[in-house]
């Protein structure tokens, strides 16, 4: 059987793989990026489905718009104002199977094989896979505790100069850093992005899930060239299994995306989107978003103290104003990978840092997820990792 | 802003850009491949939905594997053998989002650009939309009223020789054709195949609704080498607006898509696989699918007949045994698509014959859907479009 250049290339996601291990129970697992399942509104979707399949069923159930169904793209273009600052219409707007396929059809309409790809060093992993399909040449912009670092962003583009086609930042509690961009920085890089006109991916599926410290702009918001391609998802602040999220682009932009989708999968699923849709016209997001970050930030709080507790010296992690993650950086030589079967064998879980870097390296890092575990087993697990960390580093 | 080479050759399918104009109620469209909606389970899926989010709430809204719902994987691999007489585990199973999904992927494992994809002569427009991402050399494999014609598939194999990457065929109720290949041609062709060892991808969304004539055995279920890859949707036996289908083939093939899909959209829906799952647990398939075929029947039979007793003379369609859609042949020289307008200013729509052939050409084809229209607007739509087509043979 012969494969395309394409298949013989194809990894499977390091989380993915690892988070098959870590499904058995008695795991502490730090290593996904899943939501709370205990605050899914089951009871308020019975009512949701219900009413849906009165009142639409036939509907629901058939083919529809590869755009996606109008109801549901007004009341993106509604929250995309009142949570985002971002002014738009339905013309905007597309609906994707989750940002995943928003991020691999991106890749799709700007990359030629060759072609440069700026991304934050380090970025989500999910993207690279996705990016790599198109073969790009992958360039890590520096980046600090503020995001990426403008003056060193404007050296790469005066170095790369027209063969950069795409960039790809997550201002907001970045996965996996959990850093977020201030303002003057927005500033300072859509300043330069605007000099310089090329297309901005700005993923945000963490955006309205802030603990403390005050909102900042979207970069979409202060896009005045419709450079910016914005990302967002109902993943983290409704459900992730339905597979509904959304784009909200220049209509030429949304215009190759929609047609580009039809290829690869024809639409979104009908009864998903009007599953989200209805929940938001029977039922209050606004409120579920408030429980979600009530229980998030306790969460944070009990991971970071924890960690500021039972880690050795030595040992320093961010402290994310909102987001799913926190960032472990171990001193220089150490090697997270490397250490994963002692934190495993202790049935606990994280991913190590080097995915996140097209070009690897940065061994001494990983990532931690606090939404996923109840507090007490946050408090065992970073225990556990406290133990095993204090041993490597008496060694 | 700048695109990749694919996004400047992204076009709209014609067809999904035609349904749009032919959703107003006052249209009779045959147009469309949509299935009956008056038949779809809402209200036995009100019971399943409940039972979801009763029993499983919070797995069916989590994010799952890439590969698919384990107890759907199994329900499939048990259909595989009753419905399609094929043995097989979960391990030869992923679930896709929708056959389109299974079909742009397969492209993107097997099509290098400019690698030759073989096709039948004429063959389903969203396959060509798919497999063009890659950049292949298209070549039409020449048909006759009994599927491809062994010969002519030799001489081309002949020709291109190692060129030939992957063939992509629809041997039962094709889309456009309603052509169905008898057992001695899938014997001819398999072994062809066996010869020649190339993937084959047998597409058979409507394989379970034959109305009359014997069953004939799947080409998997002749496959020997493992270069059969089937592919089976839920679309049209049950509902396609929650985009849940499969595939069969080879594990290391089933690997490498599931590779790729993580990258392209993580999974399909965690919700409408146990929508499928459960419904088939909770309900009988089979019998809906009686019910379905039960329908589609008179409507086949409808449509047929009033062609038969309205159409002039000089223009000839296929009688299908199953599917969704009849083929329809105006004498040479005459244009489907020019007499588009007319036929649309009647309020009738049907889909031209140019776009299901890669190469174009073939203009006095067009397809007919009876799906999707209720009697008395099947038999109203086809006498205006005879008035029509008696018109244009006037001239
Ligand atoms: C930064 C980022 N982007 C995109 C995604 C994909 O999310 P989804 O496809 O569920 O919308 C994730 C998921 O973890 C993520 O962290
Ligand atoms: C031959 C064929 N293959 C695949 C598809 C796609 O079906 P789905 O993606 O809904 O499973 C269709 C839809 O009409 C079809 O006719």
């Amino acid at each position: 059987m012969q494969f395309s250049d394409l298949a013989m290339n194809l990894k499977a996601s390091e989380i993915r793989e690892l988070l098959k291990l870590t499904t058995m129970p008695e795991v502490i697992s730090f290593a996904g990026g899943l939501p709370a399942p205990e605050l899914f509104p089951t009871e308020q979707l019975k009512k949701v489905d219900d009413a849906i399949l009165t009142k639409d069923g036939r509907a629901a159930l058939q083919y529809g718009t590869t755009e996606g169904y109008d109801p549901l793209r007004k009341q993106i273009a509604a929250r995309m104002k009142q949570a985002f600052m971002v002014d738009c219409n339905i013309d905007n707007i597309t609906i994707t199977s989750g940002s995943q396929q928003g991020l691999s059809m991106l890749a799709q309409i700007f990359i030629n094989p060759g072609d440069v790809v700026l991304v934050e060093s380090p970025t989500y992993l999910g993207a690279i896979n996705a990016f790599k399909l198109c073969k790009p040449e992958f360039v890590e912009v520096p980046t600090d505790e503020k995001g990426v670092i403008p003056e060193e962003l404007e050296k790469i583009l005066a170095k790369y100069g027209d063969r950069v086609r795409m960039m790809y930042v997550i201002p907001e509690f970045q996965n996996p850093t959990g850093i977020t961009w201030p303002v003057e920085r927005r500033k300072a890089f859509m300043d330069i992005v605007n000099r310089y006109d090329f297309p901005v991916l700005e993923d945000d599926p963490y955006g309205e899930l802030r603990y403390d410290g005050d909102k900042v702009p979207s970069l979409k918001s202060m896009d005045t060239k419709g450079n910016i391609i914005f990302l967002g998802s109902f993943s983290k602040i409704l459900m992730p299994g339905l597979r509904i999220a959304w784009m909200v682009a220049d209509p030429v932009i949304i215009d190759k995306v929609v047609k580009l989708k039809q290829a690869v999968d024809l639409q979104a699923s009908s009864f998903g989107q009007r599953q989200t849709s209805y929940y938001i016209d029977m039922f209050d997001l606004d409120e579920h978003v408030a429980k979600i970050k009530a229980l998030y930030k306790k969460r944070r709080d009990l991971m970071c103290e924890s960690m500021k507790q039972y880690f050795p010296e030595g040992i320093t992690f961010t402290y994310p104003e909102g987001g799913l993650f926190t960032w472990v950086t171990l001193p220089e030589g150490m090697d997270a990978k490397e250490l994963m079967p002692k934190v495993l064998a202790k049935n606990v879980a994280y991913v190590p840092g080097g995915p996140f870097y097209p070009h690897g390296g940065h061994a001494n890092h990983f990532r931690l997820n606090y939404s996923n575990m109840p507090e007490d087993r946050i408090v065992e697990g970073i225990k556990r990792l406290a133990d095993v960390l204090k041993e490597e580093l008496a060694k």
